[in-house]
């Protein structure tokens, strides 16, 4: 095993050009291996496998700094700085991350994790080197699919203005998580596809010679020396905005790229490389399944298939269906995403109603905006969005959607700790950010029904409004308690005494474990769901003192703006006689791992919640 | 006066096209008479008077709809829908908004106010008017600057590949607020000075007709459409993403953009027409200070001077004076803000340290994790933003700046309520999405020698942390009152008992009146400068019940999220028998109007204070 060589960064460089080929073979090996076991993203980082080795084989780490946009596709370069180890505990509670992390090593310069950051993140190590007079090389890596974002527009815009070395290598494989959308990805598509420049060139040229003045015409042509390279040259795009365009390159050719890197360390500028990439390059299975290969389980390597077979409905395949039964009843509902059709569900509706579904990209803020169009033309407009993403449209929802008090629904899926992503993807600040919006409503269901009851609850209601629920299976438990969605109002399901239990969401499951756990001890326990964290129900909490001297709220989200502090305002405002528990996150990232230990260690699991109530009683007797 | 034939939406199209420029005269007399007296956006509103009639002649509203980015240019929008009356009470309180409100006419199409949403929205209101089947014009006029940031860029890759009619009017003034910035602003002065393009074209033709095959030539061209249209005409930065290309154009010939809107409005797609218009276009003190006629107050017609002198400074003043200082002794310190050097107090500091001084544009985003990449690198960014704007970046400051911990320093101006601005400018929510964020600080200064000795405090904590202080002038009450910076530490200016007020910010000031009217009443206060909003003193809240039976939080904020919700929270985990008044602002958009009646009217004046503080105390005894 060549691989095996390789103990850290840098050691690359003693291996020999003819065996190139072969140590990207065994890193591909290597990392279908390991993620059959883990799980992981897989698509992208076996298309990045030679684009990592030649940028390490050109730079020197970790003086040289790399950016990976995103982050998950830095296996090989975890692999090529000594990382090998870390492989058996990817994504795991305590062991390596599956995005690129500064406290992991050195040789990682910025973490990463959602889309966009990395030629901003870019040209601030830039200036940084540039002011304290450093002369190290640093480079971006940004996919094509990331191109569509608005930050890594703004970058590029400041990017075009740089009087020192600084490299954006654009790793284009012609998807994002799901193909790309839009007049930019198509326009790289005109450039991958580069026979039109090519032949256009070779054609003119065949032209001029033939004719006598030809010459004089090249002369006239260079006399305006960007309309010349507009005409022969691609990456014009990126040209116009000062940006000097190298490329395309194949990605999968280590030497070329490796004399490209070299040529762009030398412009005194920024420089765009422009590397042609394959998703799942080496894997049939993940070419053939790119989407499905992006983020995945564990899976069999001979079939591609999942080890586990899904036997049981998640959260999104229950909004899937319930969205699509809406908009089969009501035609002004319309579906928005960004780039994440397949994540969010939406894929049955792209196929049912192609022109009431829109994959804006990536591009948050832009679809929560265009919602508010929609909305305001007379749709009804449901955007669906990973909790961590929509933090980025939070001005959008303020500005756009909520001054103007228009209906735009938002569905925001991995609301709550995620796993195996980590800090980046955490979905546990909605309840808070939505909760500081006027005119924002915030739901979470208590299981699958209530998903259904809360879209359909939420399509009929003529004001901005939030349904967030959690990744993983959708809780099929409580089938008995279904009563109607009402503003504001929450559900009693066991009315009791002594203590009440106010959960919301996910947390209506923990609760009913946490009320057996205090049945045993000896303890009555009103469950009360919540249904709404924004507005609580007041009338609710205010009658619950009549009966219990303990109200413990419960909730999957930050305690800080969260939805215990409302009700912890309710019984304040209203100086009832009870006393409170609340039961939320911690002001703290949330690392990856297992959702269950996760849930332990900043304490949401039943275990620990009943040992706090207990504590708590105990305390005041 | 033709003016006053133009009662409603369409009268403009009774008017003879022979007497457009008396009225386009009469519409600037009449916006420099009113906003001379009321204050208000003058300079983006001269420059599309012509541009504004153009296209109330080349559209039928209420039908077709407008989208004016930002929205502060919409004043001749105003006078040609019948608002002329308006003008009077422009801004103030009860009176006409600055901005387009749907709920102030039906011809305004959609609210704006922040930057670069203006195509977003266009483009639902597209694909509502697609899917209802309905024929009418969406067109959203777009300034340059807000071309810069990344939402018009994420719409724009959308738009390129619409299949029916949506005009982006680019109303090119060549400037933001200040002076645009970037490689794409840089472009569209390659076409503003358009000579390269018709020069080329002429000298193109000049050579091909003289030689034997030039048609030929043309022929090879024209195979090639792109490639062809690359070396004639320019805009292919927006044909490249799909958007066809009109003009450029004179924006101060109305006729001539009459011509060219109709032209758009019969292409089948998406249409960029490029306008080129004068800021401040026909009143020289305007066009000879565009920042200064930005945004103004009262100022003298015939001189441009404003009519009331400033004499005292106002908090960015004060960061003006400290950041300059703090750059001196500390050469690590750099600035960033996004395309506000004059509103934020940058000015000076880009003098004094050029190579330190970061205008990213308008580009919030690219701007935080632009500052998260320099503090990775080394640096101490300041991140001088106003509140309302910070908004665009609540993903940015968790993801990029957060997560890893980055000393990056945000000075937040405008922090409150800002005025006559209104709804989309108040900052009255950063305490509380910043306090959702883990690892930020919060603290915001009562002075303005605490803003002074707080962002010295800040550029040497090596955590993220906010410094939030009020749009006007610095408060220079308490001055003896000036104890070091501690973590996280208050500060008790008068040690009395009974009541204790606990109050952050601006609100101390007002702290000190509600004080001296209970005093009137026989009760004695005590009042704590709170500094930080995260975290709160926690020792110093626990210390108070003791002499007190009151405390009162204090803050300029929304209550939700806020600091008050954070000492309730302190009061209620360690039982402390005190009772507890929360004043912040209410869960509700703030109208434009003068900063006292508006603080009247949400309750965080001292004399609503004062009366609810005695009612709390009488409700108790």
């Amino acid at each position: 095993m060549i691989l095996d060589l390789i103990k850290k960064e840098n050691d690359i460089k003693k291996i020999s050009p003819e065996k190139y080929d072969q140590l990207a073979q065994e890193i591909r090996d290597f990392l279908i291996s390991k993620i059959s076991v883990t799980g992981g993203h897989l698509g992208s980082n076996l298309g990045a496998v030679e684009l990592t080795m030649a940028l390490h084989l050109a730079l020197k780490l970790p003086e040289d700094k790399i950016i990976w946009d995103v982050g998950h596709q830095s296996y090989t370069h975890k692999l090529l700085t000594g990382r090998q180890a870390g492989f058996d505990t990817l994504r795991k509670h305590g062991g390596m991350a599956g995005f690129p992390k500064r406290a992991e090593s050195d040789c990682d310069a910025f973490d990463t994790g959602h889309s966009s950051t990395s030629i901003s993140a870019g040209m601030g190590l830039v200036k940084a080197r540039d002011i304290q007079g450093l002369k190290h090389t640093v480079v971006s890596v940004i996919g094509d699919g990331a191109l569509t974002g608005g930050m890594a527009y703004e970058a590029l815009n400041n990017a075009g203005r740089l009087k020192s070395n600084f490299i954006i290598v654009l790793n284009d494989n012609a998807m994002s998580i799901s193909e790309n959308v839009g007049g930019v990805p198509r326009y790289l598509q005109s450039i991958r596809t580069a026979d039109t420049y090519i032949e256009m060139k070779k054609s003119m040229e065949k032209a001029l010679k033939k004719i006598p003045k030809g010459v004089q015409i090249i002369d006239t042509l260079k006399k305006y020396k960007s309309s010349f390279k507009q005409i022969f040259e691609p990456g014009m795009l990126f040209e116009d905005m000062g940006v000097t365009y190298l490329g395309p390159v194949d990605g999968h050719d280590i030497q070329q790229m490796v004399r490209l890197f070299k040529e762009a360390k030398k412009i005194d500028h920024a420089v765009l490389v422009h590397v042609i990439t394959k998703k799942g390059k080496g894997y049939a299975p993940a070419e053939r399944h790119p989407a499905r290969f992006h983020g995945t389980e564990p899976f069999e390597i001979e079939t591609g298939l999942p080890k586990k077979q899904k036997t049981k409905a998640n959260y999104t395949d229950v909004f899937a269906t319930v969205i699509n039964k809406l908009a089969a009843r009501n035609e002004k509902v319309v579906a928005v995403t960004a780039a994440m059709p397949d994540g969010t569900g939406l894929k049955r509706f792209r196929n049912l109603y192609p022109d009431r579904f829109f994959d804006v990209g990536i591009a948050e803020e832009h679809a929560v905006t265009f919602a508010a169009g929609l909305a305001a033309g007379g749709m009804i407009p449901v955007v669906a969005m990973y909790s961590s993403f929509l933090q980025r449209a939070y001005d959008q929802v303020i500005h756009d959607v909520c001054i103007q008090d228009l209906h735009v629904v938002f569905a925001i899926d991995r609301a709550g700790i995620v796993g195996s992503d980590g800090e980046t993807h955490q979905g546990i600040f909605d309840m808070s950010y939505l909760a500081t919006v006027p005119n924002m409503h915030i739901m979470a269901p208590k299981n699958k029904w209530e998903l259904s009851d809360m879209m359909k609850f939420a399509v009929t209601f003529d004001h901005p409004i939030a349904v967030r629920y959690p990744r993983g299976l959708a809780y099929d438990g409580l089938s008995e308690y279904r009563s109607p969605i009402e503003l504001g109002r929450a559900e009693c399901i066991f009315d009791e005494e002594e203590i009440a239990l106010f959960a919301i969401g996910s947390m209506v499951k923990t609760a009913q474990s946490v009320r057996d756990a205090l049945k045993e001890k000896g303890h009555a326990c009103t469950l009360i769901n919540a249904r709404f964290a924004k507005p609580v129900d007041e009338e609710m909490i205010k009658s619950l003192p009549a009966k219990h001297k303990l109200i413990v709220s419960m909730e999957e989200n930050i305690a800080d703006g969260g939805m215990g502090e409302k009700v912890r305002a309710v019984i304040d405002d209203n100086d009832l006689d009870v006393d409170f528990l609340l039961i939320a996150l911690p002001d703290a990232y949330v690392e990856h791992g297992n959702v269950d230990i996760l849930k332990q260690e900043v304490g949401i699991d039943d275990k620990t919640i009943t040992e706090r109530i207990l504590k708590t009683i105990e305390g005041k007797a």
